[in-house]
C-alpha cells in the first residue's frame, strides 16, 4: 500500500512521524507493506514552493491509496493572499482528489469524559458519525465574487442531484453498520438546495427500509447536539452545515485532540487527519498529542484498506493508554501521568500487542 | 403606543395574554398609554385567510410601534406548499417592515442554571448577546431554483455593503454600552461575502475605538460557546450564522422557555418573540411558560420605547418569582413550585410593584 504523509504546519511533523511508527509496528505484526513518501502542502509548500499545494504533491497523491495529513496553517501565512493561503491547499485536495465523504467520529473516551464541558450524564453514551459532504455547496460555488463596484457580494451553495445521492447513500450505508438512525440535516424551511436534499433523502430510504431516518433543521441540530447528543447515531449534511455541526460535536466529548477524521470516495482512497489544529504555540516542543493522528491513521486502515482488526487494535492500544493513566499537556486524568509525543506513542506501541 | 398583537400557532395564545396583561400593568404604574391590536399570522392565518401572511397584518404592522409575536407553525400546516408554509409569514414581516437586526441576549437565571447541559461553573458568568442579520443572505438572495431539468439547485448568499454596515454598526453601539468587546463571525477562508463582511467590520472599527474587535470562524465559534461561552460579549453575524449559532447558544443556559428576542431596524420599529416555538403538544392546557413572552415585553419596552425602568423592572419581577420558587413545567427548580402560565403570570404581576 502506498502511503502519502503531508504532516504540513505546526505539530504537524511531530505527530506524523507518531502515526508512521504506529502503522510500521501494525505492518510488521500483520504482515503488511505499507510504503510511505512524504510531501509538502499548506504553509510548509507556500515556504518550498510559493504555493500551498504544488504539482508534485497533488501527483503524488493521485497515485496514493491513501494519505495522512497533519494539519494546516498558522499565524505565519495570515497575510497571505487567499488564493495563496494554507487552507488553500485542503480545499485543493479534496476537491482535485474528489473526497467528498468527510467521516467524523465523535465518541468519548472513558477516561477523559470528565474534561467535558457537557455534565457527564449527558455526553456519556454519545456514539456519533457525522458525515459531511465535503466538495460541493458554497465551498464551490459560482459565481463567488463582488460586484456593483465592491458594493454587494454573492457566494453561491450550489449542488448537483448525483453529488448528493452519493453522499446520501454513503450515509446510508455507514448507518447501516452501526445503530441503523440517520438524521439527515437541511434548512428546507429556508434553501431550495434543502428541499432538493429532503427529497434524495426521501428517495434513498426506499433502498435502505432497514435504517430509520429523520429530518431536522439545521438550527434545531445544533441545539439537539448538546441537549442530548446521545439520541443520534449517523449525521449527514451539506458542506457548510457539516462544517459547523462536526466542529461544535467535537467538543462534547472534552477531547478535541483524540479526535480523527476521514475524507473519502466511493473507491476507498482517502485522506486522513486528526480534527485538532497546528498548534503554532507548542510546535517543536514535544509535547503535542498524537492519538488524534494515531487514530486518524487507524481510520486509514478501516476505511481505505478494510482492516478492521488491525484498525479496533490501534484503537483499543490508544484507549489503554488512556486507561493506565498515560496523557499529554493537553488534557487531564485524575491521578495521570503527563507525558510528551514521544513517550505516548511509545506507550501506544507497548499495548499494541 | 401602538403595539400589535401576533398571537400565531400553539401556546402562542396563551403566552400573548400574558405578556398583555403585564403591559397594561407597566402602563398603569408609569402613566403610559398603550393600545393593542390583535392580528393574524402564521397558521393562523392560513386557516382564515389561506395566507400565513394577509395584507391587513402588514398594514397593521406597518402602523404600528412594535409588535409582539408569540409563535408559527406546527403539524398541522406541514403539509402546505413551501411558499404557504406559517415560517413563510415570520419571514416575510421581518422583510417587509426591514427588521435587519435580530437581537438575542443569553444570560441564565440563577435559580435554573443547574438545568443546563454544560457545567455550572462554565456557564454562570456568561452574560452574550447575538447579534444577527435578519433580511439578507442566503434567506433571501437570488437566485433560488432548480437547475438542469431538476438535476442541480442554486441559492445565493447575497448582500450589499450597505446592509453589512447598518447590522455591524449596531453591533458597535450595542458592544459600546455593555462590555466594548465584539467578536464578528464569519467564514473568510472560503466564502467571498465574508471577506468583505471582514473589511467592513475592520472600517467601522475605526469609528468605535472604545470597542475592541475579533474576529473568528464560524466553526470556531461553534466550539467556543460552548467550552467557553464567558468569553464572548456581543457576537455579531449574517443571517444563516446566526440562525445556528444563536440558536446554539440558546440551549446553554438550560432554560430555552425564558428567552426572549427582538427584531428591530433603525427608528426602533421592531417586532419581539420569545426563542421557543409553538410548543402544539402543550398548547391549550394552560400550562405553557409565559415567561419567555413575558421576557420579550420587556425588550420591546426597552428598544421600541426607550423605557428602560420599566423593562428592568418586568426583568427583575420574573427573576424574582423564579427566586421565589415558582416555575412552569418545562422547568425544574429544587424544592420549588410548580404552577400554570396563568398562576406564574399572576406572581409576575404580584413582584412588579
Ligand atoms: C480550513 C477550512 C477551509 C476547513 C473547512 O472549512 O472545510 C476546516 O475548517 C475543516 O473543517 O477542515
Ligand atoms: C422559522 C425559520 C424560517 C426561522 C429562521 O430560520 O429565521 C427561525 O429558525 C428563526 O430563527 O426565527
Amino acid at each position: 500500500k502506498q502511503i502519502i504523509l503531508l504532516p504540513g504546519d505546526g505539530i504537524g511533523r511531530e505527530i506524523m512521524d507518531s502515526a508512521k511508527v504506529v502503522l510500521q509496528a501494525v505492518a510488521h505484526e500483520y504482515g503488511h507493506s505499507f510504503t510511505f513518501h512524504q510531501h509538502a502542502i499548506g504553509g510548509d509548500a507556500i515556504d518550498q514552493y510559493g504555493t500551498p499545494l504544488p504539482e508534485e504533491t497533488i501527483q503524488a497523491c493521485q497515485n496514493a491509496d491513501a494519505i495522512l495529513l497533519g494539519a494546516v496553517g498558522g499565524p505565519k501565512w495570515d497575510q497571505v493572499a487567499v488564493h495563496l493561503r494554507p487552507e488553500r491547499g485542503l480545499l485543493g485536495i479534496r476537491k482535485t482528489l474528489g473526497l467528498f465523504a468527510n467521516l467524523r467520529p465523535v465518541k468519548g473516551f472513558q477516561a477523559l469524559l470528565h474534561a467535558s464541558p457537557i455534565k457527564e450524564e449527558i455526553i456519556q453514551d454519545s456514539d456519533i458519525l457525522i458525515i459531511r459532504e465535503l466538495t460541493g455547496g458554497l465551498y464551490f460555488g459560482q459565481p463567488s465574487e463582488r460586484r456593483d463596484n465592491g458594493n454587494a457580494v454573492v457566494d453561491t451553495l450550489s449542488y448537483t442531484r448525483e453529488e448528493m445521492e452519493r453522499i446520501i447513500d454513503k450515509a446510508f450505508e455507514s448507518a447501516r453498520i452501526r445503530n441503523k438512525h440517520l438524521t439527515s440535516v437541511d434548512k428546507a424551511n429556508v434553501l431550495e438546495s434543502s428541499r432538493l436534499w429532503r427529497e434524495v433523502v426521501e428517495e434513498k430510504a426506499k433502498d435502505y427500509p432497514d435504517v430509520t431516518v429523520e429530518h431536522m433543521l439545521v438550527d434545531a441540530c445544533a441545539m439537539k447536539l448538546i441537549t442530548n447528543p446521545s439520541a443520534f447515531d449517523v449525521i449527514v449534511t451539506e458542506n457548510l452545515f457539516g462544517d459547523i455541526l462536526s466542529d461544535e460535536a467535537s467538543v462534547l466529548t472534552g477531547s478535541l485532540g483524540m479526535l480523527p477524521s476521514a475524507s473519502v470516495r466511493s473507491d476507498g482512497v482517502g485522506l486522513y487527519e486528526p480534527v485538532h489544529g497546528t498548534a503554532p504555540d507548542i510546535a517543536g516542543k514535544g509535547i503535542a498529542n498524537p492519538l488524534g493522528m494515531i487514530l486518524s491513521a487507524a481510520l486509514m486502515l478501516r476505511f481505505s484498506f478494510g482492516m478492521e482488526e488491525e484498525a479496533s487494535e490501534i484503537e483499543k492500544a490508544v484507549n489503554e493508554c488512556l486507561e493506565q493513566g498515560y496523557h499529554t499537556a493537553d488534557l487531564r486524568i485524575k491521578d495521570g501521568i503527563q507525558v510528551g509525543t514521544k513517550e505516548m506513542t511509545d506507550k501506544v506501541l507497548e499495548n499494541l500487542t
